[in-house]
């Protein structure tokens, strides 16, 4: 699978404008209520990689959890990371 | 609660050697045979982090998680942090 070319890219942060590129990666941040609920957040977010076998990198910050999405095999953000990262917000609204 | 002092800070790194101080924060990673194992690692050190009611900073990179620990309040790394980075360790050895 093939890294994204930049209009490619483009058209998928326009399309899903939570979203940015940042250190290379597919970057979302949610933001829930307290711990409980971020874990909760990220136990469903671990169901779906799992199920994809593709597994975002997950930062917990107490009540925030930020994923990151690439495919280091393909040397940068590909189709499958777009596909899942519209997936995770289609989920997860907000 | 205050900030360890540097030698307070030297003496728990060293009786703690698989701990560092990154970044300002208490910092170790564990890693496992894949992310099914990290994130059951991960919900251990959530309940945890719940009852002490200390959270520390949880990165998730496939079979690899990184715990990070710090009080924001305190402006640095306190008993508390070190505390909970012993019990983490105690708990968790390998």
């Amino acid at each position: 699978m093939k890294a994204l070319t930049p209009t490619e890219m483009a058209e998928f942060l326009s399309s899903q404008p939570l979203w940015c590129l940042a250190d290379g990666k597919l970057v979302r941040e949610w933001r829930f209520k307290d711990f409980v609920a971020a874990m909760e957040f990220v136990n469903r977010i671990a169901t779906i990689a799992e199920d994809e076998c593709h597994h975002p990198d997950i930062d917990i910050r107490y009540n925030r959890v930020r994923l990151g999405l690439v495919t280091h095999d393909a040397g940068g953000v590909t189709e499958r990371d777009a596909r899942l990262a519209a997936r995770f917000s289609s989920e997860f609204p907000a």
